[in-house]
């Protein structure tokens, strides 16, 4: 018989969990045929599991498991040929257990996308040295197969543009604060109630787990070094439900984007509120999906959608990711040698081209709108449409300075400009004192 | 230096000539490294070709690409380690051709869904002999990964569902006659003056060609024996604006999916015109693009959305099939030993269960809809909506047998059914006279 895989699981969260149970699940399966064992043409079997005590191990009830102390002594374990690390965390124990494991010939599968965005160059360095796999298809859209569409479906194209919904949370968010007309702050809490958000959602909601993801994929489709630090990232908790309306009427919705694309100056990775045609297929998608579209150069979008999280979708991906190391696929953990990743350089944002959605309070005076228009063309700013109403019977702000000056939003929304431009009119519209409060300026993601 | 793959390929059509001059476009590029050379490890390099004239291969203007007459020959010659058949067709020259190949231990890549679909299981055991790769990645949905996504990316899951808009044809077709309220024969001679539809569109619009590539992702997914008889099929050419427009007032748009589920009774695998949740991603493909979406078990579906057809998107994936053989990955054609693949029998529609969308012109005398409700009441169909509207300012059609009786559009929703059950309810509701002409009844494909 053919020998099986033997796998070595560190982090027995509710990933590892799933992870376990499926593998155990295969190895039993006597009346279905072996679906993993048949695709892969031999088994894979876990062997030994680390966790922060054995009664996780215990609680899940498999049998013939080891349960082994450390992390690092289970990824130099010299029975495991393949050590999957779901323990999470950009540094130790999650790095050092890796890095053991490579440095001991074995291949590792991880789900970690904050460890592969801080030291993803230098853990493909280890594994190209070691002649082993990497496999991550789980640290980015969680059961979308992302990662192997780009690291091989694509073989011999070049990309222009690579963009996602990559955070649950912050579209379950967006997706509630439109269809429920209600506050971030409201739908935020709504969100850590069903377990959607952490207690601290700064992490999500700032986009700093986009930019991680977006650093990973902008390395896979563009050959740069994976470094988070050259991402500029905004979060959502500016965006209000005025916000969301505006944009479902002049023929967009609002998404927390991802966003790695090749400029003349470079390949430019940023994450932000964005607003996107409704007739994309980003802007269908609702609730905790993920989903990324590819540009390859000549030739229309591909886009996938699917679950970007829970136990048993990413599971799924961390299997096979063993998958491929039981059949012998080895591929360059980013694609390429990592002599040939180009270095990461943060996007000069104040280069960045596109149209603008801008949310203006104009205060009500003669001559308002007039030295918004002034200061607009100043720069060269042209406008496609201009949004204004008249608040129906609301009662004046508190903070409103004047009574006889009821500030009216005002929505402009930009033909491609500079982020540099925008940012010179609007400081000089707020010095001449027309508007009350900061603009709300929200970028928008076309052609 | 590490040795080139030397490729031979057999066809210089549209999507031929575009694998051709990528291949050769990658190996002449010193500027821009060779994007595909670094992706995988070594250069792929053309060497030969075959055509129906030598003439072909000179209009493409490539350097050191020998002609070679014959298919056959160019699949054994000794200098060629794969070979790629995108000439076409179900049976020879492209069979003989590629079993040439295989027979010399060669790896094969091809398009060919018709050739596949009839001899699929063959050709992939005689790759499996051989211990050589079969790639047929371009062969459904042009540039989308489907093939790979099904084969390698979801290694230890079974599948309850695959479903897609397969043809681009019918689906382009689809859009214009409901955005511009046009019959199918307008929109299918548009189809045809813009290169969309064949002279004989027979194959697309009657859906023979969605039916071979839903046998062959039902083979990668279920593990049966890829068998076009397997599949029923319906096409599109009897929708009309009528029944599109109502489906968008039903919440539902109207598709020719190809789909493959488990049922109690095996694999149903069927292709014809379906009512599609407008809230579903399938439902908003519109034009010639073409989407999948896979439904694991345990876990929330899938969705991958792209150019079907097309010279450079078709090519992208013919070389990334290769990019996979020149990195020495070898996976089983159907993503398990042939021995595993199970029988595919043809589903007996009559037990397909399902929601039902009938439309009826119901003729206009008193107690026709009593006669309707009894005899639905009788097969124990229960209805989700009734929709009946006086055609407003329209004249009697010539065919109206009697000035009295104008017959009315009735459109009925059923709750989930058996087909055997409505087409009882609709042969008795015939019999009694009650409708003029024979009733529409597309299938809704929901939960």
């Amino acid at each position: 018989m053919v020998e099986p895989l033997k796998v070595g699981l560190a982090g027995l969260g509710t990933v590892g969990g799933s992870v376990a149970r499926l593998l155990q699940k295969q190895e039993s399966n006597a009346s279905e045929s072996n679906i993993l064992a048949t695709r892969c043409g031999r088994p894979i079997r876990l062997v030994a599991a680390s966790a922060k005590t054995k009664g996780e191990l215990d609680a899940l009830g498999l049998d013939g498991v080891r349960f082994v102390d450390s992390p690092s002594g289970l990824a130099r374990d010299p029975e495991i040929e393949a050590f999957v690390e779901l323990m999470g965390g950009e540094g130790d124990p999650a790095k050092s257990a890796i890095e053991a494991a490579l440095a001991a010939g074995k291949s590792v599968v991880t789900a970690n996308k904050a460890l592969l965005a801080r030291h993803g160059v230098a853990l493909a360095a280890a594994a190209e040295k070691a002649g082993v796999s990497l496999n991550f298809e789980a640290a980015v859209g969680g059961a979308i197969p992302v990662v192997k569409t780009l690291r091989e479906g694509f073989a011999g194209n070049s990309f222009d543009r690579v963009y996602g919904i990559l955070n649950g949370t912050c579209n379950y968010i967006l997706s509630r604060m439109e269809s429920e007309k209600l506050s971030f702050g409201d739908c935020l809490r709504e969100a850590q109630r069903l377990g959607y958000a952490e207690a601290d959602p700064t992490f999500d909601v700032e986009g700093f787990d986009t930019a991680q993801k977006i650093a990973i994929l902008a390395s896979l489709a563009f050959g740069v070094q994976v470094d988070p630090d050259a991402v500029y990232v905004e979060g959502i908790s500016s965006i209000t439900p005025e916000d969301l309306e505006a944009a479902a009427e002049l023929g967009y919705r609002i998404k927390l984007l991802g966003v790695a694309v090749r400029t003349e100056s470079g390949i430019e990775q940023r994450v932000h509120p964005t607003m996107v045609p409704l007739d994309r297929p980003l802007a269908r998608v609702m609730g905790v999906t993920n989903a990324v579209t590819i540009e390859p150069a000549g030739f229309p979008p591909i886009t996938l959608v699917g679950p970007g999280a829970g136990g048993a979708a990413t599971a799924s991906a961390v299997v096979a990711d063993l998958a491929d190391i039981a059949r012998g696929v080895r591929t360059m953990p980013f694609g390429r040698p990592v002599s040939q990743l180009a270095g990461s350089r943060r996007a000069p944002m104040q280069r960045h081209e596109g149209g603008y959605y801008i949310r203006l309070a104009a205060v009500d005076r003669p001559g308002t709108f007039a030295t918004i228009a002034k200061h607009l063309a100043d720069e060269h700013i042209s406008l496609e449409s201009i949004v204004q109403r008249r608040r129906n019977g609301e009662p004046h702000g508190g903070s409103d300075p004047d009574r006889t000056q009821t500030p009216a939003p005002v929505i402009l929304v930009t033909y491609a400009t500079s982020e540099d431009a925008v940012r010179k009119a609007l400081s000089e519209i707020k010095n001449r004192g027309v508007i009350a409060g900061n603009p709300q300026v929200i970028r928008i993601e076309k052609n």
